[in-house]
């Protein structure tokens, strides 16, 4: 018992996921937030709305700007938003015009936003790619134990004999809708926030579009017409979404799970787990944690879901919501994909000859 | 409190969507699963499965099948699912060959699942329809109002001033999202569930994958290369768009109980509710009632999505929790949307000159 | 699929709970409304605060007023709450000296929240005598059954043998606690409901106490110093009770389900779902119910604690976020409760001689 | 958005509770589990049922044993469990006489339950110390402000003025509660695990109770009937006490939240964030920060009633889920009361004289 089991001393070995983890620390969360003011330099001085010269004193801080995270801790404490305290500190090493150029017309939200979405972007990637091995994987067991029978259940009663490589295709095959999903989602989710104090880049004027633009594509993100500070539903889906995966890979432990009890012999797996208590014991610990993450990250999606309710331009207690929940979705859907190629990479034998 | 507000005879007159419940009611449930068996005697017939005359006389069923409904519940009671006695009920009004023909090949999910669908088909586009409707009441209301100025709010403190097209494009905006969702989870939603027994088709021989194309045609549903009984993800998708369609609702009405507050004054609403106590007092039941809905979806969204973890070929215990969930969730949207245009149809006016 | 499983004419077969269907019916909720009604003039009447003939003549009215339930319906989606349209049907049965009595310093929830209180008075005893049942089959099952030998199961892996009496144990625990539990919940939870407008009882001057006294002890329930209208903590705990009891059932349910796989013969149980498909199957129908009724309970609780932020004197959000869910919560647990007890009397053997 | 904002750099300075982290960190984890096998000891050598001897060389591992956190970690992934690496290392420290001795007849539940709920006595006498605070404070305003006036309304619209007092009474009455409720759950709560590997201390002989009661006395502990392995009710139950407390004080903060809007003006709060966009605002973040800690509490106690289905003896997929969930209840709720007791302690004014 521990606090967050992702990154806990001790429980990060069954639960950890150090590739998302690093994405995910507070030190990839500084450093995006620094790029986001950067490309924001960038595009304004490409658009005249801001002196070259304050972009490119700006741009430096990509490697001049170190975090002085006690008072950003702090400032957090005070503003609620870590970003007033980054852009402070950002500001002192500036000189006083590049200083007044930084963060221009831009809010807090942008910037965190655009910091979550930026790392978003490689998560999904990373996320996409294990969802491939996995499939993979799944391939390769067909080809190599699909004839065998397997006793089909249904309402955990043997219902008539069926191949392993039947039981596989309903492993497999959500796999590829989620990879699909995901692809629809991206186009939506990974958007630049740029849209200044209450979400109409007040301080624009007419240049707005255009540096959001610019903003975007230096970042490798789309644009929408207006920011989405309130509307989160990108967000909300993309979560949604992560039940969807750690949810199909929870029905897949739990099949292993029952698969295999003594009584059965449907499945053979390699290592499995020791008891304190019971030395001759090997348990079947990570398709049981499959369905442990995925309870996790369901019941997770619909505290997620509470978000939505966004009040006004922009709400301090939904937002935040966000930032509780998100993580631990992300960490035990990662973590879930690892866990699921380690336990589909231990089968020795499924099914019968 | 009662059983359930949305057919509940007093409560239903704030929750009620009678569209929707008509089609989640038991009668068009069995009517549904009659077109599925008579559907499926067609396609059979067709692929030389069973004989022609046979399919005839299923397809009498139509009108001829009168359901016991006292039988439908003991059935339910003893077999978990209705199908087996509606099988029953049906076979008796049928001669002993037809009879043998009737439901050939089929479990009770695949008749079960594929009502479910059936309906969602006539029920998406029935909310797609309304989502289109307070998109162009959104519209509408920015041409008339959206030149108004109103202050801005962050934290629920006062920002700057923006116009009221501001806002107004922040409530529509997730609703063309919404609809494009809806477009790209129901070509993996509406899709033909029929699997038997254990989802192969073990009775069909090499016919299987002929049948279902042609029962999915019948039944103007898509088709996937295996059954679905077991993956559950494109029925959670569904769920989880529900839960963003109310959130988004939940979110315009949140605003407007903000906005209503009477030392705010940016909207005048027509119409609000009574008080026994404060004869004085009109209250915006409509806008409060959506953040209601919005936090009901949102919840359930969380539940649904356990029923992911579905083991083995068919699980008694995760099938059922949707028959529990599903209904609500799209009755407690359903009722949302109507909510939604009834509370943006009574503003009467919302800025300030 | 259908509205509500628990009076759906086919679903609730399974799901159905008719006794406490009855009390969580409309008509069940008005005939409270109206007892509250009349208690509260009977005591108005004896601290002088209505003339007592007006208490006579509201007392006529358990009889007398015949519910227009269109317009009871109507008034809902007016109003928002049933109350103002009661008190006005009600009213209009009466002279208009009495009518003036009636409701007199009472608000809309006052009526509607004791309503509730009341029938979870007799919701409440009915709950604690099925788990009294539970446990007496239990300790019946134990005393016949006890000895015998049961292959122990942790982490799904066979452990080491217990007696069935061992594994019985653990089922009956919980339940001793359960009624521990209620009988501290009841003295928080069966409270009346009595504020006025804004919970200060402003038109009862100094007489509040006194008549809020009279009327909880007419209807046999505790007493708070002050209204609990936004006060929502103890029906969200006893939301939270019912999560335990249906889950503490979900857990036998889930085991009998292990336990009568066919390669383990743990139990034999009498009965057993069919299958169209299968007719050689036995399904243990009642015993994965019980698993989905404790998924969703469980999910539900966490959806009824976002009630708990109730804005205000009283909130037309968080309220009938309540509306929505206990019903079911209810329902759910009674249903669970049924269940297990027709479970755990259809074991005909449980262990191995 | 980073791993979890009750430990993270920078999210702490908002979310942080530095006490209860400490509490929940791996190193009091270890520390308390060490405890449980110095006490079993000691307890095992009072009931001869191991040597005097031993149980002194145990004793001594208080201090002597340093753990090697890398191996616990793949300890951790290899086994599911910490406990048989833990158990390895500490007898490494000892004899092969006093080794064999060590965790003696208990199984890895023991110790990491029994370590849980030695903390948990620590979590909850500073909850409900600060739960106390926050009565005094609430009377302490009442005292100062309680006689003004103040706006009541409801379904946020303005109904009739009552006393500042009355809402500050609304808002102390649940802690009142919830203590009163926290005594009750502790006393099921507070006891101690021990059961061995399939909860019938089967290697103890008739010693079992006795050892369960020497050792739950050294713990200061109580003791129950029998282990509770597979009994999660007063886990579960602890859990949703947890979403009431922070519900009520997400209630207090939403109230505050509308209080301070700025066309209100029934409430002065010291302090307030600042803006990176617009320096003149003060936000109300604390208040705002307690409805996002109550609404997350409260989503993770439907989660948390997921685990009460904990299959056979013990669960490897049910009991994970706890850990997952727990320890971010716990931060969450000592946040949100530290939060409220913050927020409260900046109230200037409250009310109009």
């Amino acid at each position: 018992m521990s606090l967050s089991a992702f990154d806990h001393p001790i429980l990060s070995g069954l639960f950890g996921d150090p590739e998302l983890a690093g994405l995910l620390s507070a030190q990839a969360d500084v450093k995006a937030m620094v790029a986001f003011e950067i490309a924001l330099a960038s595009a304004q001085a490409a658009c005249d709305v801001i002196p070259p010269a304050d972009a490119e004193a700006i741009a430096r801080l990509e490697t001049a700007y170190i975090p002085d995270w006690d008072m950003l801790n702090s400032g957090m404490a005070r503003d609620g938003v870590v970003a007033p305290e980054l852009v402070r500190q950002m500001r002192r090493m500036l000189g006083e015009q590049a200083a007044s150029s930084l963060h221009f017309g831009a809010t807090s939200q942008d910037v965190i936003d655009t910091s979550l979405v930026l790392r978003l972007k490689s998560i999904t990637a990373i996320l996409a790619a294990r969802i491939a091995g996995i499939e993979t994987t799944l391939e390769r067991l067909s080809m190599r134990f699909g004839d065998r029978s397997l006793m089909a259940r249904t309402r955990m009663q043997d219902a008539i004999v069926i191949t392993t490589a039947n039981r596989l295709a309903d492993w497999a095959a959500p796999f590829v809708r989620h990879r699909q999903r995901l692809e629809e989602i991206e186009k939506r989710l990974l958007v630049v926030q740029y849209g200044g104090a209450v979400g109409v880049l007040d301080k624009l004027g007419g240049e707005g579009a255009r540096v959001a633009i610019g903003l975007a594509g230096r970042l490798g993100l789309g644009v929408t017409e207006k920011s989405w500070h309130n509307q989160r539903d990108s967000i909300v889906e993309f979560a949604g979404w992560l039940s969807l995966v750690s949810g199909s890979l929870g029905k897949i432990g739990q099949d292993i799970a029952l698969m295999a009890q003594n009584a059965m012999g449907d499945i053979a797996l390699a290592g499995g787990g020791g008891s304190s208590a019971m030395p001759h014991k090997s348990n079947p610990v990570a398709a049981e944690t499959l369905v442990t993450l995925a309870r996790y990250v369901a019941g997770n999606s619909g505290t997620m879901a509470q978000a939505l309710v966004h009040e006004q331009e922009r709400s301090g207690a939904a937002w935040p919501l966000e930032w509780l929940v998100m993580p631990q979705m992300l960490l035990a859907t990662g973590s879930s994909l690892l866990l699921g190629a380690r336990l589909l990479d231990s089968i020795e034998s499924v099914g019968r000859d």
